[in-house]
């Protein structure tokens, strides 16, 4: 991060009206009269309905969009990788040479991928304020998470199945609102190319640029055996992105900290990324070196390294803008002109002028508790399937049996589909790898509450963290679906009388886990909610919805164009072309081209671009968004961020931060030359009539 | 580290005498008038004297001491361990039996350990500041290098086998001492207990206490092929150390950091500290898997695990110390104190007023240089001790041909002696493990300085890291300690001919590493070593020498008392006995203790003390320093710090920094009654007498 840069920003970011490319905007609160000056287009109701319902939520953590009438939904390579690796086997390895379905029968589902439409928003600030007036502490958090589990099984209705809701947390407590979806759980695979062009530059390219990745996948959304039938997809545009260009990006941004207080960023830096990435790195050089072991450890290892290593270099990235002085200098400019507005009017000072610091005390709580939070609770200690799986059925017996309203948030009515999903997938599971990560996580929960700790001896009594793995591990039958969907349905009962040492295991430390949560929920959490919520009504006194919110993993609209930057004063072109992937391979891991790229070379247009970067401002979760024209015409499918974005969770810098997205056209191009996907590239562009 | 001790410390430490635990003292500069005052005892010329040359330094990293006149020498089981694995095979682990020698004629030499005894401190302030007088960066730089080679080379003489001589730089530069050693690279191996009692508790107890650690072993110093006599040495105490007893430590601490400049804490918290954690993060990780692979690899890559682990643990404790915004605002009022004093008087602010800023000029210049000079020149892109050979030969061959005063200092005349004895050694280097750790160390190198860059580019070529790593380590003959000797000997044109892989690596990377360590010599090093100079200076000025200077790795003598100390309330007692190491036993490594003290426990004295703390002021290097008495008789072997003394490098807390020391009483027990080692503890007791 260019110290100059963020020294101009400082300078024209202190107003609170967003930059051009900056803002991850709600779709009922677009900024339009920013986006005619700059654009010369007015998004109008149809456009926007449109362009919300043809766009996609992948549940665990990335976006889609649907691409044809008949359910068709694209999205990254990465997106659906765990669901590559879950449908291969040693001898069938999909990520090595990626997958086709020939025809719709050859569709496969994934065990785990959820997709969801956003059908509809509605406004319940009012509900959940008054249900919160004048609570603190537990009384506050139960309060909130019995309102919240309230309003979202009304609007399931009876139909949990098909419909989820979600109470959203908008301007940290300013607003809260209702986002009704349409869920899709039978999804399956149709189409994934080779890892090796998916991600081709591997680990050493990502979060950089130029690149030359085809990441996309291609799934199919299904109901009652059928591909489903959706009024609202994207047609790709003719040409795809050109120079210049606006683009909008529609996706789910996973979360950003753009508003959060200077405490709260301290104690992300110190108590939170810091940890985290030393726990990351270590995971890294060990799952690495088991990958490493044989090609089958690479087949099995390959999708969690990946997450590993993504989220080692993004959680780098964020810190490295933590550290950088100049940032702290931005934010606290910002704090003081708030609290100054604060302070200057007597009745504004008694509502609001405590809430910094009562959150500072709760970050001071945070801090004495976050390693038990962490390892016990939050499952650093247990870091293995298995477990999930136990944790998920003895919590799961216990709160069913529970109102709706008391449950733990995962719990309650209107989550339980996407419980039990993950629950009953049919994914494998491989004891050897679950026994490596588990006995690492076990000397980490060793070494970081120490050895004499009470919970410690618990858990590990006179054995070693590897000699529990493998007798848990050994001795387990939850690696088969069948047993966990018994266990699941023979509800309380059935779990209490469980002798696999798994269930043992999560019945033993669930006192303490709920215990530590607790103690999260009530000391940090509801506190911090509760002053979030009068900072973020100062806030909309001074500013009103002039803002955006921070991002919430959920649907979003970005205004930016196709634009490349300044690199230390070298221009970074926005473009790459299908010939520099052809330039760039070494045939060595990860710069190798598979060979179906190398045998269609002569057919390929080699100047057909590959790789794009753009303005908008976006960030993890965006991944496999659409970037659309002014028409709602596909020009990109976005994949990564720059090197500069993952400073992008603290501030948006318009002159270095950039979106990479795969253009519309090498998408074409690769389907029908490289993979002979006629069936997928007639599909997509009968769309565009 | 406890907030409230350090606020209570902020308001006691900022005079700048030190508190009473507090202080590494030079030989020549002991508190004596403190002493006395605390610990009614005055140290004379001749306890003084005999106790300097009784200590001794291992230049590996560690501190020792003779106790007999035949040259035996006491040390840590931690500080031999990497000999006593490189005498190990696959088929004889001392690792995991201890090893013993019954007689002299079985005592065995290590391939890489030499010892220093310091007979002699001469001041040479004087002349180095001459010769730098008025010069600045590059010229400083070459100024500085060549008198330190000339003075050390005058000093060394021509018996450079035995004679070793330092120019030391104490007060970062106030006060330039020449060190003159006596050498001693015939060191043989006499004793060492099994792993799992010398390290009982492993890595889950490191840096903690309460602990049961016969972390001990015996070397021999040998002259001619007969082990060396000695007139200086340490006889036992008869009881050992006693609660509240006086307790001196001579040994050689590592260095500290108390006396940077707040720019320079930064820069050791953000570039420093953090990076080098990630990369031992991830090492540990990888070095933990493959260890797993097989007992092989176990016993392969223990020593480098244990080295890792213990380095992290370290530094992640200074990084906590740097967290602490406490300790920033002590170093802030100190700094500040200092600068008064300066811009007080026109005079002295001409001279020194601008030192601070030059200095924290001079860490932004790092921040830019950083990552290509740790990982092109300080070695951490060729992670591989035949890269290590290889440099040494290609450097060694350079350098030799140049006058003593213009080459690189690690190959002065004075410094050779210590280059061949790694170079020649006939310790065993393992292909599969070195190949791990190239083909790991290439990735960061990529990573790190990125997949574009030009030097990256060089390196690696078209292929991975990891083909590189197997062609490298396949190819070469450098593993062969003759072969080495052959290069070595044959010099610069051995070396040009050589097509071994490893020497065209070093070579060809010679140009690039030299000229990132010469921009890191003229635009860092020299700058800061010039102005602190300037602020030594200043501090002198204001404080004389009553202030202590940062460690350095020379011998240090520090005054302390037995004392427990208060964790949060509980009060920690400062003796372990023997029967808690029973107690404290699971049978799981690492808290199994082994077969030879299992079949022993009834002949012991359970009562017997076993481990203790003192208020010592210590450092990394001290380990295997003497815990003396008044009467200069052993009370205890130091191997550790408390949790609290990592924070150690940037200050001293008298409340909760502690020494952690094997008991006297507790060697003798086990030498006699667990090992049966009655010569040793003969010849031990006899120097008694």
């Amino acid at each position: 991060m260019s110290k100059i840069a963020v020294a101009l920003l400082l300078a024209i970011a202190t107003s609170a009206s967003a930059l051009a490319g900056e803002g991850m905007w709600t779709p009922d609160n677009l900024p339009k009269t920013q986006i005619q000056a700059q654009y010369g287009f007015t998004p109008d109701a149809r456009w926007t309905e449109r362009v919300q319902k043809a766009a996609l939520r992948l549940a665990g953590g990335c976006s889609g969009l649907f691409v044809s009438p008949n359910g068709l939904v694209l999205t990254n390579h990465h997106c659906v990788n765990s669901c590559v690796q879950q449908l291969s086997t040693a001898d069938r390895d999909f990520i090595k040479t990626g997958f086709l379905a020939k025809e719709e029968k050859d569709e496969i589902k994934c065990p785990e991928i959820e997709l969801n439409r956003l059908d509809q928003i509605s406004h319940v600030t009012a509900r959940v304020k008054k249900a919160t007036e004048g609570k603190a502490g537990e009384d506050y958090s139960k309060a909130e998470k019995a309102v919240k589990s309230d309003i979202e099984k009304e609007c399931v209705g009876k139909d949990s199945e098909r419909t989820r809701c979600d109470v959203v947390d908008l301007y940290h407590g300013g607003v809260y609102d209702l986002y009704k979806y349409h869920r899709y759980q039978d999804v399956r695979l149709v189409f994934a190319p080779e890892l090796e062009m998916a991600f081709f530059g591997g680990d050493p390219d990502n979060f950089n640029f130029p690149r030359y990745d085809l990441d996309m996948g291609v799934l199919r959304a299904y109901e009652s055996g059928k591909p489903a039938k959706v009024a609202d997809y994207f047609p790709f545009s003719k040409n795809g992105a050109d120079a210049g260009e606006m683009t909008v990006i529609v996706g789910n941004p996973g979360g950003t900290d753009r508003q959060l207080t200077i405490a709260e960023l301290e104690s992300t830096r110190d108590v939170d990324l810091i940890p985290t990435l030393f726990l990351l790195a270590e995971r890294r050089g060990l799952t690495e070196q088991f990958r490493s072991g044989s090609d089958e450890h690479w087949r099995i290892a390959q999708s969690d390294l990946f997450g590993i290593e993504n989220s080692y270099k993004a959680l780098r990235g964020r810190l490295e803008a933590l550290q950088d002085p100049t940032v702290f200098e931005l934010k606290r400019k910002q704090e003081a002109e708030l609290r100054d507005f604060v302070n200057a009017d007597p009745a504004r000072k008694a509502k609001y002028g405590a809430a910094w610091d009562e959150i500072a005390k709760a970050n001071g709580a945070y801090r004495n508790i976050e390693a038990q939070y962490k390892f016990i609770e939050y499952g650093r200690g247990f870091s293995s399937k298995y477990f999930d799986y136990a944790r998920a059925l003895v919590r799961g017996a216990a709160e069913r049996g529970k109102p709706n309203a008391e449950r733990l948030r995962e719990f309650t009515d209107s989550k339980l589909p996407s419980v039990t999903q993950r629950l009953f997938s049919t994914a494998p599971v491989y004891p050897d790898y679950e026994k490596v990560k588990l006995a690492w996580s076990l000397t980490k929960l060793r070494e970081w509450l120490g050895a004499d700790d009470a919970f410690v001896k618990q858990v590990l009594g006179k054995e070693s963290p590897e000699a529990l793995a493998k007798r848990l591990i050994d001795g387990t039958k939850l690696g088969d679906p069948a047993i966990r969907k018994a266990l699941w349905e023979g509800g309380a009962d059935a779990v209490a009388k469980s002798d696999d040492p798994f269930i043992v295991l999560a019945r033993s430390v669930d006192p303490e886990a709920r215990a530590v949560r607790k103690r999260y929920e009530n000391e940090v959490e509801s506190v911090v909610d509760k002053n979030s919520e009068l900072i973020a009504a100062a806030r909309f006194e001074k500013y009103g919805t002039s803002v955006y919110p921070d991002a919430t993993f959920t649907e979003r609209f970005s205004f930016g164009a196709v634009k490349g930057w300044d690199e230390k004063g070298v221009a970074v072109q926005p473009f790459t072309d299908i010939g520099g992937a052809f330039v760039h391979a070494t045939g060595s891991y990860p710069f190798a081209l598979p060979k179906s790229w190398l045998a269609a070379k002569d057919s390929l247009n080699l100047k057909q671009r590959l790789n794009f970067v753009s303005t908008n401002d976006i960030i993890g979760g965006n991944s496999g968004s659409p970037v659309i024209n002014r028409n709602a015409e596909v020009v990109g499918l976005v994949f990564d961020g720059n090197i500069h974005s993952l400073g992008g969770d603290y501030w948006y810098d318009e002159r270095l931060n950039r979106a990479v997205s795969v253009h519309s056209g090498a998408i074409l191009e690769a389907l029908r030359k490289v993979y002979h996907a006629d069936r997928l590239a007639d599909e997509i562009e009968a769309a565009r009539k």
